[in-house]
Order: structure tokens, then sequence, then C-alpha cells
């Protein structure tokens, strides 16, 4: 964090949404000192509304719950919190249009649902890579916004391929993941279900991967997103990690080029949010280890506070171009953290500035 | 088992080589009421040579250690054993010459080493997939033979690919495996290296897989063996599950094919081994589970006895054709039993017969 | 299973009730093939009942479900089942009730719940342990009988226990639990809760350890059960094993002993069900392994078919007399076998034959 | 840290014994930006010396390696370093006569090896709970001294029970290990023998909580150590955690006291180091949880940076008298920060001091 240079800024007040479930607390977690934010809601649903935030929820955050948001009162998931921006870790299951009427009531809403992500005029952000499609917002008729970050399996991918779509273009794409379990909430995964196991399946996880990736790697120019148009193949596992997303990747370029090229291309990425001063950006986005055997997830995914990319072990691949292994933080990089910097993007570009 | 049918046999007496490790434990495991073999003699490094095996092995195998082989006193590795078989289970770093010399002294070798898999006129062998491959022995120059299985991730792989390439003709095969903790052998992987993590390397397997199938799966027409001509890629990694290993495949065909045709050709798939009432011939060799979530280690890994494939959740593939996930249990399929079944091969072919 | 002697047992009709979850899954794993029982009953919720069994369940074991049971029909928990003995698996919650109905329509409930275990006149019957509390049965009111087994984590203990408490008597016992997850159902503890950890607390256990041990070992002369009188002090932690309960015992026995008496004590134990041909009987009911770090639950769960306790590494205590090291399977001789062994005696002993 | 109090402080000098080990590498990494300290060696066996430390070392900590440390030369272990004071981290195996040669050479040693724990003049030192006994050094002849820190799994045990016996006095306890696999050093424990597994015994483990503890809470009054006079009873189990040291625990006290006592007596636990403001000091020393299911090591490892104490569940024992639950962190508290919190309390007592 730099918050020396953000001394000044007046604390923007935010609410949270789905405040007690795993997204909602890594919200908290992440933002309780936050230069920019100020947490002045917490809203859940209709179960919890009224109770103090400590009876609400079952805190299993390794840092420990502070007092002053312990004592607030859970509200309802209504749109009439004291903030003007909403970041949601709803379920699925019921973020469609409770996001909905935040944005219709003047709300900017940070989501990290899937549920608006495909729509034409909501932009699905990762700050260091398109940041600009932010202003796709403009388009929405509503006087809020709706802002959505990607699927946290899709976000390291999409980190990966960006450097090699802007230097050599991009013709397919294979990927494998080992997804980690906080990636499906709490309580998740039975732990008889995954000692000892592997499960080769994640319900909807590949499609997301398949399709999202496309619009953020696709480009806008004002008019409307153009999809990237290359083909991703993805197949998608669980395996027993607690944190920490591990994908193996294949991809067959435009351009031919060097081992040595791709490497500088992904060492050579410039993050914008990093050039902006965002206090969520990591100083370097993507780390490249040489070594075989990395990066690894109980060693690599706190790297950059959990919101850079792991990239490792390039080397030829004899039916696509080249393969390596990517990993990424899911919960951090993946999701809270990753939508909080879309926020804190969205404040620098004066979004939310008082007209 | 189906010990009947093979009460009148003369029992073959047999050696094993590297007693003491964890494939030669696993060897003296399956072998111990074997209807066409007996062991007379456990061999093992001169660190344990001289002593009895109770006291040579730290035994870990689940089933108890039984008094007859406990009492026997262990070997060296001389080609001077009792017996006209030997079953290797030596380290790599040692196999090579000792293997060797057992062949030139007239024993049969059955081994699980890589040392001599890739030599021309050594058959890699499963049963199953590539038996006419066995009279290749017949071109070795020496009185023995040395007989090899394939790695224990290639095997899968073989057996998946082999009804394919029989029906439809193979192009391109992506293969990314997560592989288990077994497969290195024992102490192996450290339990601080593999708990909450995954390790993207395993070093010179992606190399074996690449080659090997092709070798498998190559044609043999009393020439020399015609490689296979497809291309493969591999990618390995291990994750913490005790036995058995999973792999996300994908291939591309040559000719155009449904997805019931596809699942056809697995379950249609005829085992000459099964035929011949080989012992540990599973009766099907491949299961195809229709479920998205199977197969599953823990759940699967036994099928056959160990001895079985299974493969589940076809669908197509947007890089490739299609996609699927593929599971074997890498110590007995992958290893001690895929080479008892190969030697049972031998015999019921004759080979060992008294002239 | 020594079947043979039992070619001329017509075959009791039997029921299980909560047969979707994992104890009721259990029983029907052990009851397949059972020589004195026939399943002809399912019973579950109301929201299961009228489903076929396929499409009611999570089937999880790793046997395969049989067509035989996936095609029947789901009944209700109603005592209108066409058998006179049930198996009850049902949860604590709903237990109470539905297993009194059955009693008092005639059944006899075989039951896995805790409800009526400190009933007076409800036997708490380990077969081996203290068989002759099973004619407390007669004491019950209702036509139907209510036969219950300890808690999971109470067995290991009081098998234990028992050749200590005959030979020397018993002072003290402390006991410390490292139970394994299948103990909390299915499905039961999250692995986001275990994995690179311990929970050193398991609700309601300590209580059942600390109160049934006693009433097991109590006496029975025809009159009530007196309770044995000394004190037992328990811990539970729950740690990342699948099966089998670990522990670490101390005792103050009232005789002096030698360390090879009391060895000798667990090894000289007969037990009555073996003698007896109940077929889930195991040959021994106890192993003692003299290795410090044995017994272990991969290595030494599955002894006896699951129905044996191993006990291990025993040594004078500085505050207690002698510590050990005990282990038991929670599912088998804990849950479901231990059920089926005491439905197994209520044969035996003449209950069921038709008057 | 509280680095600013000791900004006018000149850095001494110091070499770490053991340097590629895993004591040795969390020394590095917790001293590399120390207030009082500067590593100026790092030595290990002859295997090593002579190399860059980079490529002498498997490091396998979460910081990353920093580049000063990774470039220094790797010195043998012979007490010609260039620094007054060294850390030992090296194997029991070898530690004895070299650190004795650094003693009689003129060095400070601050070991976390076993080998002079128990010798008369050797101070067993917890900052926290016995610093009077620093003092003992004086005694030793050598014009260098040896200070030790007790085994990983006594310390936790021991700071738990100082504030008991200091208002209560004890008579009795006992106590239950499960212990994390970093205690064990690296590689240490097979995978193969972890996962779904307890191994209920850790060689000379109980042994050194039932003398060490002793030691620690003996007393000291300027002639030698009159050891605490009550018995302790151990039981050592390692189970399936990365880091964190869990036991329950049971105590007898001399005088009655009600847990609300037991409680303060913990909760009000003054510790000088903080007092005196070492670096390392936690500031609350203990934590109690009066939680059921607290501690646990995945939550409460590292609290206080992995120096303090965690206790919980605090309830009647019906053995002794009262029963709980404690957590440390192994290799931060039980080996490598608390030698750290030794050797500040040594400079802060001025034993360092030029004279």
């Amino acid at each position: 964090m730099k918050e020396d240079k953000h001394k000044d800024i007046k604390k923007i007040p935010l609410g949270i949404l789905g405040a007690t479930g795993s997204v909602g607390q890594k919200f908290i977690e992440l933002l309780q000192d936050h230069p920019f934010f100020e947490i002045r809601a917490l809203a859940a649903s209709q179960r919890s509304a009224g109770k103090t935030y400590r009876d609400a929820v079952n805190w299993f955050q390794k840092s420990p719950l502070s007092d002053t948001f312990a004592e607030m009162i859970v509200s309802d998931c209504k749109p009439d919190l004291p903030c003007k921006i909403v970041f949601s870790g709803l379920d699925a299951d019921v973020a469609g249009p409770i996001e909905r009427s935040f944005a219709n009531a003047g709300y900017y809403v940070i989501s990290n649902a899937k549920n608006h992500r495909m729509e034409d005029n909501v932009p699905l952000l990762i700050a260091e890579v398109n940041p600009e499609h932010l202003a796709l917002i403009e388009k929405q008729k509503s006087s809020g916004k709706i802002i959505c970050n990607p699927n946290c399996s899709s976000i390291g991918l999409i980190m990966a391929l960006k450097p090699l779509q802007d230097a050599f273009g991009i013709e397919q794409v294979s990927i494998v993941t080992m997804q980690a379990l906080s990636g499906a909430g709490y309580p998740g995964i039975s732990s008889l279900d995954i000692i000892d196991n592997v499960i080769p399946y994640i319900k909807g996880e590949e499609e997301k991967i398949e399709t999202e990736t496309l619009k953020v790697l696709g480009s806008y120019k004002g008019e409307r997103i153009q999809y990237a148009d290359y083909s991703i193949s993805a197949q998608c596992n669980r395996v027993a990690v607690i944190d920490g997303h591990t994908a193996s990747v294949s991809v067959k370029l435009k351009k031919p080029c060097s081992k040595a090229e791709l490497i500088a291309a992904w060492q050579g990425f410039r993050s914008q949010p990093w050039e902006l001063g965002l206090p969520s950006a990591p100083e370097k986005p993507i780390y490249y280890f040489e070594e075989a055997a990395y990066p690894q997830p109980k060693l690599h995914r706190d790297l950059g506070k959990g919101m850079s990319l792991s990239i490792g072990h390039l080397r030829k691949c004899s039916v696509l171009d080249y393969k390596f292994t990517i990993l990424s933080h899911n919960t951090i990089r993946g999701a809270a953290g990753g939508a909080i910097l879309n926020a804190e993007l969205l404040v620098k570009k004066g979004y939310l500035d008082e007209k």
C-alpha cells in the first residue's frame, strides 16, 4: 500500500452486499484500512439483517474481525444504503436482480458475481488488462453502473495471454486447471470428497473460461466490445489446495517467436494501475520463473499481496506452440482483490467525483 | 483371479530384483498366491543382501508381510538366482546393467524400469494393447530376454488411445496429468512439499509420455516397430493423492466421429489377455462414466483390482476434437500389476515352456 | 465371512431406517450378501420416499451400488415395513420418536443413534464386551425392542478397557482422541476447515465417552445395569484422516501389574461372538503391536475387516500407570459393523425365532 | 517490530551454524532486518562450504531469498567466523562438539539443538518464563557461552504452565500432542506416511517434554537449577498439519481454584521481554479463547507473529483438575523465533557489551 500519496483524499463511503459470505468477508478484510474507501454498510440476506455483524457471520478469515465491523448492524440488500458504491459478493442465485436494483437507484456496483458479466454494456474488467473497457459504463442506461470482474479461473489465464496477444497474436489456447478449494465457497467441498482425491469437474467453469477470456481480451473503440476471435478449450479440476489456482496452459501464436521473446513480453508487461498509483495494484503484475517446478500455490500465491500472476516453465509444445504453468490467488486476485482494484480505477478515472 | 483354470500348471520359479523398494514390495504383494508363479528369490542391493527380508525391508503395503517371505534371505542382484524369470523393480540408476546381465545369463527379465524401454528389440508391452510386440524378443541376441512395461503415466493414455486409433485414427494428443504420490517411490515426496500444494513438474515424465506412447501404439509386422506418427504434448503435475494418476486429455482424430462412437469404441474394446484367461487381466479393461465428475482416484482406482482404466466426461473440444478425463492405478496397472500381466502373456504364449 | 455354516438358515427380512445417509449406506454395503439377513425395505425421510433408491441417494461408498437396491422404492420411516427387524442409521434429531414407534409396533430396532442409549432398559451393546446385557431387552415394555451400540469414539476405548477391567480392575482413565472425518457424516467437515488443521472439539463427544463407557462396562445380574464406578476424562479432536479413530489413552489400575500382563490380557481376550460363529465377528478382536509407531489409521483400520481394535506402544505413565495408543474403524466397528454384529447376536440367542 | 526504539544501536555481527537446514533458513528469514543483529556469516557442512549460499541451499521459505544472502559464500562450521554470536540450527548428530568448540573459542552460542540443553550450567531459556536462568551462563567455564531453548513441543506447555505454577502450584500434568510436519525438518515425513494418517510416535519427544519442562520451570537462586518437582506424562503424535503444534493438556493443581482464576492467571501473564522492548517479544504472550473449537493451527499459529501461545476451551477434568487445548508455532516460537528472543535478552542484559 502506498498510502501516503492518498492522504488528502476524502474517503468514499461504501457498502458490501453479501457481507457474511466468503467473498464478502474477504472484501471486509482487504478494505478495512483502505486509503480510498470506508465501509459504512454491511448488507446480507433477511436472515442476517438486523443482527450485529458479529452475530450474523461465521468469520473464518485469518486476521481477526475488528470491533468496528463486529458491532455494525447488518442491513437488508435494499438500495437505501448510506453510500454511493457497493461491492457485491452475492451468490449468483440472488445477485442478478439485487445488483440491478442498486444500479437503477444510482449506485456503482462492483460485482464479483457472474450474472451481469456477459451483458453488452457491462465492462468485464481486469484493471491491468483492459482498463479502456471501463468507459463502457457510460453506455449503461441506469443512473448507477455495474462493473464486473471475471471468474477466478479466467483471470490468471487472461493476464498471461494479454502480453502474448499484444506482441504475437493468439490462435488457439488450451488450459487445464487445478483449482483450489476456497473457490467453491464455504463450506464448499466436503473433506471426504477431496482428501486423497481429485474431482475432475467444476460446474459451469469451463464455459466461463472459454467465453469471459474473449470478452476481456476483446477490443473496444467506443462502440461495443469486439470479442477476441480465437478458440479456447478448458478442462477444470478441483484439487486439495486451500488457496491458489494452478493451470497447465498451451498456446498457438500468430507470429513465430522465441522463448526469450515470450518471457520478455511477460516481464515487460506494464501496468496502468500501478502507474496510476492504485493502492491494490502490484508493482509486478507478472512473475516469471525459469525453475521447472515453479510456480506452486503454497510458495507463490501471495506474491504481490496475492495480486500478482506467476508463470513458470515455458517450453515448446508439440501440439500447439508453447506450454507453461500459471498460478494466481483465487480469492484475492481472482475475486475480492481484483474487484477492489477495479473500484480504485473507477475512482482514479474520476467517475465518483462529485459533480 | 480365475485360479481353477490353472490348477494343473506347474508353478514357475521367479526372482524379484529390487525386492525391498516400493515396486518390489508390490510385486511380492501381488505375486504371493499367483497361479503361474512362485517367488523363490528376493534380490536387492549389497546393503540388504544376506539379511532376512524382514530385516532388510521397511514393509509399507496394506496386507501384512507373510512369514514365508519375511524369513527368506535376501540375495545379491547377480544372475545366479534359482529361477528362469525375474521381475525387476530396480531403480533406473542401477537397472540398466543389472537387467542386461540377467538377460545375458539366460533369464527372462520383466522390467518396470525405464532403461531398456526404447531399445529397438525390446517390446514395450501392455498386454491388452500390443501383445503382438512380444514377438520382438525373438530378435534379442541374448539367450535371455528383456520385456518392459511403459511408465505409469503413459499406460492410462495408451489404453485410452488404442481403441480410438484403431477406429478413427489419431492426429494430435494433448495430456495434462495430475499424478499420485506413490509414483515417486518411497519416501518420495516430502509432506511439506505437497500438502496444500501442486508441484507442476515431474522430471523426465513428459518425455516418457510423448515417446513411449508412440512406440507402444506403433505397428509391428515382424521387422521392427513402426512408431505411431502423431504428435503428443504432455504436461505433468504432482498432486496430493496417494494412488491413482488422473489426466485431462484432448484428441484430434483422423476421421469425424460422434461422441457415441467414441464411447462405443472404448466399451467395445476386446482384451486378448482376458480371453486367454490370464489371471491378472481385468474383465473390463476400460470403464466409461457419463457422470461429469467421474472418474476420481479415490472412487475408481481399484476397479478391476487396480488393472482397469477409467474414462469419463467425454465432450467436444474447441481446439482439438474431443476431451475427457482418464484415471489408472499407478502402482498396480502402471507398474507391478502391468508387469505381471506381461509375464502371464509370456507364459501363455509358450515362451517359458521347457524345450 | 464363514457363510457355509449358515447355509440352511432362512434369511430374516430387514429394513433400513435412514437408508440414504452415510450410516445407512454402510449398512447396505455390509448387509448385501449377509448369511442371516436380507434387505427388504429402505426407508428414509419424506423427501426421499417414493423415489427409487438410486434417485434418492448420493451413493459414495467404494463398492458400487448393486441394481437390486438401486431399483428399490424408498419407503417412509413408518412402522409398516415388511420385516421384523430394522437397522437405524437415522440422525439423532429424528431418531428418538421414529425408533420408539417401531419398537412399539413390534419391531426389533438395532440403532446406531444416541437417543435411547442411556435408557435403563436399553442394552448398550458391544457383542464381544457385554453380550449378557442383551437380556435387558426383556425388561422393555414394548412388544418390539431397542438395542443400541455406543458412539464410534467410545467403542475402541471400551474394547481396550474390558480385558484390563476383568484382570486388574480400573481406577482412572484419560483419553485424547484424534478422530476421523467420516465420523461427522457427509458432507460433514468442510475441506477448508481441516486441511492443514486440527479441530480440538467435537460436540457432545467427550460426554458420550465419559458416560457410555461406564454403562457398557457395568455389570448386569438380571436387575439393572450397575455402572462401572471409575472416572474417565476425554478430550476429543478432529484430524485430517478419512476413516479410523486414533486415541492416546492412560489408565490407572486397581492391582499392580506388569507390561507383559497387560499385553497378555489383551491378546488373551476371548470373544463370545467369534465362538458363536457370528459372521461379522473378527477372529482376533484385539491386535497388539509392539512397534512404537503403531497402530496407524492408514495401515491398521481394516484389520478384521474393520471390526478389530488395534493397540500399540504400551509403556509406563508417570501420572497414571500405563499409556498406549488405540485405533478402531469408526464407520465399521464404530457404527454399521458393530450394529450388525449386535443383530447377529440377537439372532443367535434365539430372540428372532418364530414362536 | 518496534524498530524505532532501537535506531541508535550499533548492530551486532552474527553467524548462523547449519544455515542451509530448515531451522537455519528460518533464522535467516527472521533475522534479515533485525534491529540488533546483522548476519555476517553462514556456515554449514563441508559439502556446502565454499559455495554461494544460493547454490548450497534448497530454500523453501515463503519469503524469497534476498540477494544479499544468496551471494554470501558458505563457511565451514569452524570457530573463525567474523562475529561474536552464533545461532545454531545444527542437527543433533553434529551440534554437540561444534557448539562446544565455538563456546571454547569465545562465541556466544544460541542453540536450538538438544545436545547441551540438560547440562547443569546451560540455561534452558524461554525469555518470558525464566529470564533469571540466563545468569547461569556466568557459571560456564568457557570464555564463550551456550544458551539453549527447549524442544518445540515443550515450549507451548511450559508457557501454559508458568502462570498456573506461580499462582496455584502444580501437582500433575498430562499432555497429548498433535504435532506439525515442519517439526520433523525437511524432507522429514514422507507424504505417503501422513496423508490420511496419524503417526502416534515421535522419537525422543516424550522424554524431552517430561524433563525439559521441569528444568525451565525450576527455580534458580544463584546456585543451581532446582527442578520443578511434579510429574508430567506426555504422549506425542504426528498429524497432517504444516505448522503449529496442538496439544490436549490436563493439570492437577496444588490449590483449589476456579475456572475464572485460571483464565485470569493466563491473561494477566506479564512478559519481561515485552517490557524490555525486545523486538521479537509478542505484546500478548498468551491468548485465551473461550470458543470450544479454538485454538486451531490454521487460524491461530501466526498470532504475535508466531510468538504467542494460544489456549482454549478450559473445562473441568474428572481425572485431574482442569483440561484445555494449547497451540504454538513450532518453527517460530518453538525454534528460531524463541532462540532469537533469547539472544535479544542476552543483548539487553548487557552480556554482549564491549568491555
